[in-house]
């Protein structure tokens, strides 16, 4: 499986699963991994921001990766190889990719700030891992506090032509998407493909504005399909309606440094992980955000029986 | 009226209103006034960020300020006076007080980083304009980049006799309401009032972890006002059930930068400003977007009336 | 007089002399221009950042301003007239070349990253303040946190004809100036003087790579002067003997947020402002800091007798 | 060896030398090594930032650091540790420590902002490499844009008795150090070491503060070696006459981003290192740039016969 600009559909952000106690927890990786492939995933991409990735040493993020890898089978799965030099990241996606994987991600490090530092940053980058492997661009500045413009997407999408994807989380990004798509139907940038993160704040509308998906770990996978496949199918009211149900939850999730233990939280709920723990450093929900967890849960689930989860 | 700590309720931030070219529009001032006075508000906040008065001279500011709290009568209104320097500061101060403010508002810089730095502005703002006047102290580190712990915020609570109100809007910021809270009922604090911002994304759980209602201007502050009064009188689902039709709109209007065109707009289509346009710099909303927030209307007229307007 | 691209020499970037209290000290403003057109200075600037402009309101800054640019005479006066909105900047504009401006320096606000927005902000404000008025581009990283590319410079240079001089203090910033001049040389942007700020702190190699001179406020502008002269007139080492003569001292008022305190605590002592203080929020000198400038000023005697200052 | 809070003199800062093609050079480590052991220096510091750090995989980081100590014999070697995440950071500080480092050093991640941050995040660090490893405090907010007030420096030395002592490198920083010494004198903080960095821009001062020594790069460490000797032996004037004779350089080494190369060359072209390439993502000089340093060089040869360097 090599990633390709015809990416589309679900790309859920896996978690990684730990033990209380900070070990890695392979049986959930092996859980989450067949829940994905049973919720409609069309790939998954492991070891990102929100996979905990920093945390990890490189055998450790080997080993998620590859278990992950085998388990997917003919699902793609990208590595995040975001790594603070290029000889670590050139490590890890030669590995990863001698592995079995579809493509990486690169994030960019908060120290870029003009055109061309971005540009340079990204064509150094693909020296350094190879021109062959297909990778994708996140563009998150909420968290990576780089702004890139679309005429730095497009410079990028030009110049690098392993440049497949575009991991889309930018705050506000629904111009973004509009002005890269006009890009291509005025010729002047390749096609490529664009899933959406920020937890999925706005998918609604961004699949209306010419995304392919999503590539955010939202706890609920299944509902990230259901919205994309009734978008897709021009069921633009039912894609709403469902999409509007989970907004309230959805919006409590996507709150940067908590929203990682809410996932992790309702993920172990779905009984998907053994436990919520993150791993240091890292924090954990307040009972009273628990409570209003479990709260925004049993609203939901009167729209969506998939939050009628049982108190584990 | 001078503002206290028991200020609760809801404090609209007050957009000022611009014709196309960029004068300020009195009639759609006094048209505000009159629908914030008729819709359960408690008082008004004129100047704040999204009352672009970075772009306002000194003598425009005083004007709006001062029509607005003649217009509101025994509302008590609140100016933001927040400035690069402490003599334009204590000016705009002075100016707005001697002509019936009930209190003033000042953001922090977005150099301070440390504690010290923070408390030692606030001190040194407090010297400038007198420790008479009460003032709002505003949190709100996405726009500001300023971070204050609860710890920060009871020095200056405890230092500053003439702090009487937070604008709470860290994100994420429940825990930080309950932090401060609980120091008050640990006897570590004073009680101040806190009304919340950020566009009321977490109103809903804010009012149950304690705060005293919205500063914010959300194009529907009678929304918010039920809101407050529901969670206040215990009406806890109904309250949700409210706040949640809104929130696809209440998200779209809060996004970073174009959210005040959004505000604006649909203030227009209220019938309440005469125009939708920011003074320069500022943006103007797509064909695409202005679509995407009348489906968002249209969507929610189905649950709030308040929501079907004509289109003007 | 009218600011052009031919502009060279020295304009000491002005400070605002203030008395003990916070007033301002009209006496000092006029003493310290006499001693600018008797130390060889070519010109003024007034009111930028380390002229504490920030802190002044309107009628002071004007008063400042037309102060200086009266008893300059026939010496170009520029006058800084960042602000937070354009409302305020075009006023400011508008009140000093009525009075004799030459033109005016624009900063960029802090919240600027990409190119884009670096250049939209110039090109708004040369509509803000009328495509006639020439304008200083002020390129300080350090200060401002926006990062300018020779790309953005040309750019901005080339689509705005206002834009008559770059006021150079990016750091690291010899090789700014070398690809600057290559672009002249290589005929893609037109000529523009190019004077030098940052204290000072590369001057001698700045002149050797193309700069016209100095536009920054340290104490001795008469040393300036005589740097800029011996570079041009081809006398290098003298030039660097002179320039390195001075370095530990320069390198002691170049410190950020002491320096300031650092240069009017010597321009107090070479008798020309008749107290040291800054405004609030400003620091001072710790008795330890007043003993090592006056042990820098004591070395630095050794080699030019215009250190040899008597304590007043 | 290890270290402790009587830690004196200079620890340069080693760089990691590499050959043009990137690969680690192996003899320039050892002829470095030798070169610090016959020119003074108290201890070595591997693996700073400046060390290049970042670039640099688990196995190359260890085997630097493992060749380094064993050459430097009795001398302690401090090594960097700083890391993403506290698994990678707890990995090679065990390595290393087995290997017989005498200490750790430790920089703050960019995102840290509040005190209570800047503190937890310490006390993390501690809890993962073990209360029993001597740790170095960096504290350098020019690079890494987190700002430690002396109170939070205090906080962190009495909280976690494995602060040993204090990489001084904020700017401006002489009153800070002259408040810990305050403290200390106060009986509120315990005594530590503090080695002064930031290219030793300011060391000649920083010295008569209280500093025990230097913690840098800068090309010359005999030149450091000879400053903080004189100093400590009272030799005041002789300590600034040498330290001033090298500014002009120093000043040039010091630039942010540029400043490595310029390192590099130095060392080059004092026969220490086969090579001045920085691995990727790395600058090198221009032409002008290394005929600049030529020059400084050619200057202070005048007063300093180790700047003679034969051109190889």
């Amino acid at each position: 499986m090599t990633l390709d600009t015809q990416a589309h559909g679900v790309y859920p952000i896996a978690p990684t699963p730990f033990f209380d106690d900070g070990r890695i927890d392979t049986a959930s990786i092996a859980r989450l991994t067949d829940f994905y492939l049973g919720c409609g995933a069309t790939g998954i991409t492991v070891l990102g921001q929100l996979g905990e990735a920093p945390k990890l040493e490189h055998e450790e993020s080997l080993a998620v990766a590859t278990q992950m890898i085998r388990r997917a089978g003919a699902l793609p799965v990208v590595v995040g190889v975001s790594a603070p030099g290029f000889a670590a990241m050139r490590a890890l996606t030669r590995d990863v990719m001698d592995r079995g994987a579809a493509g990486v991600m690169i994030a960019p490090p908060n120290t870029l700030r003009t055109d061309e530092q971005i540009v340079g940053y990204y064509q150094q980058a693909v020296e350094a891992i190879g021109a062959d492997v297909p990778f994708v661009l996140q563009d998150y500045p909420l968290t990576f506090s780089v702004q890139m413009t679309p005429g730095v997407i497009r410079r990028i999408v030009q110049e690098l032509p392993s440049c497949v994807m575009l991991k889309h989380e930018d705050w506000p990004g629904l111009e973004k998407i509009s002005a890269l798509r006009g890009f291509e139907r005025a010729g002047t940038m390749r096609h490529i493909a664009i899933l959406c993160g920020n937890n999925g704040l706005f998918l609604d509308y961004e699949m209306e504005r010419g995304a392919d998906g999503a590539n955010t770990g939202y706890a609920f996978p299944d509902m990230l399909s259901d919205v994309v496949r009734l978008s897709a199918a021009g069921q633009r009211e039912e894609a709403h309606d469902l999409f509007d149900a989970h907004l309230p939850l959805l919006r409590y999730e996507q709150q940067p440094g908590t929203g990682l233990s809410v996932r992790k939280y309702i993920l172990h709920r779905r009984g998907l992980l053994s436990s919520a723990a993150l791993r240091k450093p890292g924090g954990s929900l307040s009972a009273t955000a628990v409570a209003e967890v479990n709260h925004l849960l049993k609203r939901l689930a009167r729209h969506d029986p998939r939050a009628d989860l049982p108190l584990n």
